[in-house]
């Protein structure tokens, strides 16, 4: 039996065991819920033992556990590394729900529950696959492969990076596999071969000492918050790109060959209408709207604060404004450069009759996977053999700072193989995962798995 | 005996009157004092009786009381009324204070306590006088005499113009004395002939139906904090006037003789920096800081608001950001026309790709009070007499809505005249009024209510 008749066959009980799975309500932003992700982590650690994985552990860490996993038995053959996360987005609204979040239901295709998408149903997926792999291959794998399954890619992956620079020996690897994402649409794969990077900065003008009386002092100084302003309008050109000088100079330019390939998956302004709500959409004119949110570097206004916020009317001048301000970065800009060139224009804006500050939150480098390569002409192939249809390639505009931090590490693709569709609700109510898609996600990761066991090997 | 020699003799007595006065802790802003406020209100009216005014009514309002009194025996002489307030400030950070707020304490020539000069101090000189007037004029006044002692002047005299406009006829009045400011110095009085009005507003810019990912939307939508900070630079101009057309319409050009009259009220930058902390002034270049707070129009940002606002960073687009902005006014400015004209040019600046609107929250009149009129050359003579010197005339930035109020219902002069210091910590710890600031201030009143019972009557 290959692995493909073994999972064909386990359908039923690949189902209640991801079930079983999505009944831990593993939320890991919320402190009650810490026993579940020990027991979500102890959960998955079981699994991966069941499967076959030689070394199975929960490495603790200052915030919720990270579960490890290796099959070290294939020397000379290449070595995969999978990611994904077990926590889970919390569920408010609750009354929204059709269905409990944690009582996984069936509905026609779908798997109604929270987590089903987002990332369980995914990571559970590669965990069924290595179980077929392991009794197609007499109890072995055709390739080394490692797990990494973190509890906090719901807040921010806090601690993921300090785990992989301490464990590199662990997890190297001639390619990564992450399932956390969607394909085009359920007939069209795709993959996310450019993800943007960030820096987030706070700018904070001052002016008086503390607040003043707006009428004492109204028309003699220049109001922290107007200035503020001023500023924030002085960051993008009439033509809505970035004003800020160099900002472009390491942007990697489109060629013509990936324009076109872009091309074939428009985001319509119809559909960006559909989804936006906003009147009309805005930015580089030049570029398509796929390509303004996957392939150039933006700079948003996050957040603003100054004076009084509150209901009706308060006569203050303000003594400081706050905005959090955030670059996406595309290859190849830094995101250190890129704060000290923001630092530098807001300095060259701000008058001399108040003061400003730029101050840097977080940073996070772009990645572009490129798209030839052994590893992922054996994805394309997976896909086909999973989908019966050709991925087509896609930029996304979010950041996921793991892919840049493996591709730095490791020097080794990153594939984006999604599995989930871009209507899961995902971080919303009644979340799902449709099983066709799991069915298909099965097909696609043996033949991905099997295929990768054949490429070059650059791991020691 | 005198209406001075009465005085005089009775320092003391009003001394531990204004203490008992003090002592009650009247903060209109705390719900928890509400039965101080009655009791305030009724201290007042006690103390007008003593004073011998023939009707003393407490009016009760939906906030706080409003106590009146009249004295109308004086037929074919003027009437003046007196307008003033019993509520306080809070008293926090209350460890600040050296002594506590409540109990009135002697520190040289200061009485230290809440509410000392802002405004019961103030209000008690007149009270005074009109019991040493009686006194002088053998139980009667040369002139008739209404009282108007509000307690909701810290919360905007929610209630005061209601109340005004249902009680004309108890409140027409010649002249309209108000003691609730400040002298230019302890050797130099002041007289404030005109107070700004205002338009304040909010600012609403709404773009996306709710918040976006900045990730996934980036780049292709006009983020509505990014377009009011546009919008909101976009309202001044590079001289630092206000770029909205037609707000300079209706303002009244200073002339010669007033801008030199001001010039002798300098105000430095010196003191200004001393008093803001801010770097440099800013404003209209063409004006002297004196003009630019007193005699200009302004648009000030009061507040801000969008998206994330906490510490850290959240990757939000917002779906729609505020400001708090305020438009202070000068004659003959209409607070309603100011906020068509405001509206009409926010509504110019908004791009296709946003909407916005602009609500209005509060309106007040600007007020100037002619320097050549009977009242005043009385109130100059009165301040002579109590402090030995000319006072200089001032434009203040603030708003004092009843001025434009009384001025427009009465067509009579109001005259501002303050017996405190600009040190007073009116709204600080530590509030403090001078004692000869307050004998010369009854000095004052009785050189003023004497010689106002002399101008022409234009009341019935």
């Amino acid at each position: 039996m290959n692995a493909y008749e073994y999972a064909d066959s386990h359908r039923a009980e690949f189902l209640e065991e991801l079930k079983d799975f999505l009944r831990i309500p593993s939320i890991s932003t919320l402190p009650e819920h810490k026993d579940d992700m020990q027991r979500a982590a102890q959960w998955v650690a079981d699994q991966l033992k069941m499967a076959g994985m030689e070394r199975v552990e929960i490495f603790p860490t200052p915030g919720h556990p990270i579960v490890y996993a290796n099959w070290n038995g294939a020397p000379g053959a290449p070595t995969v590394l999978i990611y994904g996360h077990y926590d889970v987005q919390p569920v408010d609204p609750l009354d929204e729900w059709q269905t409990p979040p944690f009582e996984p239901t069936l509905r026609g295709d779908d798997l109604v529950a929270r987590g089903a998408s987002d990332d369980k149903g995914q990571v559970f997926v590669h965990i069924k696959v290595v179980e077929a792999l392991r009794q197609a291959y007499n109890g072995k794998l055709p390739l080394n492969i490692r797990f990494l399954i973190e509890g906090e890619e719901e807040v921010s992956s806090k601690h993921l990076d300090d785990f992989i620079h301490a464990h590199q020996d662990l997890l190297r690897a001639d390619a990564t596999v992450i399932s956390d994402g969607a394909i085009l649409s359920p007939d069209q794969p795709s993959i996310v071969y450019g993800l943007r990077g960030m820096t987030y900065m706070e700018i904070e003008v001052k002016g008086p000492r503390s607040d003043l009386h707006s009428g004492g002092y109204g028309g003699t100084v220049h109001n922290p918050a107007q200035a503020l302003c001023e500023i924030i309008a002085a960051l993008h050109n009439p033509d809505n790109s970035v004003a800020v000088p160099g900002f472009y100079d390491k942007v990697r330019p489109l060629d013509p060959a990936e324009r076109a390939a872009l091309a074939k998956v428009p985001f319509t302004v119809e559909e960006w209408q559909r989804q936006t709500g906003a009147p009309q959409p805005w930015g580089e004119a030049e570029y398509t709207l796929h390509e303004r949110i996957g392939a150039r570097p933006t700079l948003e206004v996050n957040g603003l604060i100054s004076g009084f916020t509150g209901v009706g009317s308060k006569t203050v001048l303000p003594a400081r404004a706050l905005a959090k301000i955030s670059c996406r970065l595309v290859p190849d800009q830094d995101p250190f450069e890129v704060e000290e060139l923001v630092r530098a224009r807001v300095r060259a804006l701000t008058p001399p009759d108040v003061t400003s500050e730029v101050r840097g939150l977080n940073y996070a480098y772009p990645s572009v996977v490129p798209i030839n390569s052994p590893a992922m002409d054996v994805a394309i192939a997976a896909y086909e053999r999973g989908f019966g249809a050709r991925p087509v390639f896609m930029r996304e505009g979010g950041t996921l700072p793991i892919v840049a931090t493996l591709q730095h590490l490791f020097n080794a693709p990153v594939l984006l193989i999604g599995f989930g569709l871009h209507d899961d609700n995902a971080h919303a109510p009644n979340e799902k995962f449709w099983l066709t898609g799991f069915y298909k996600g099965i097909t696609t990761s043996i033949a991905l798995l099997e295929g990768l066991s054949k490429i070059p090997v650059k791991t020691g």
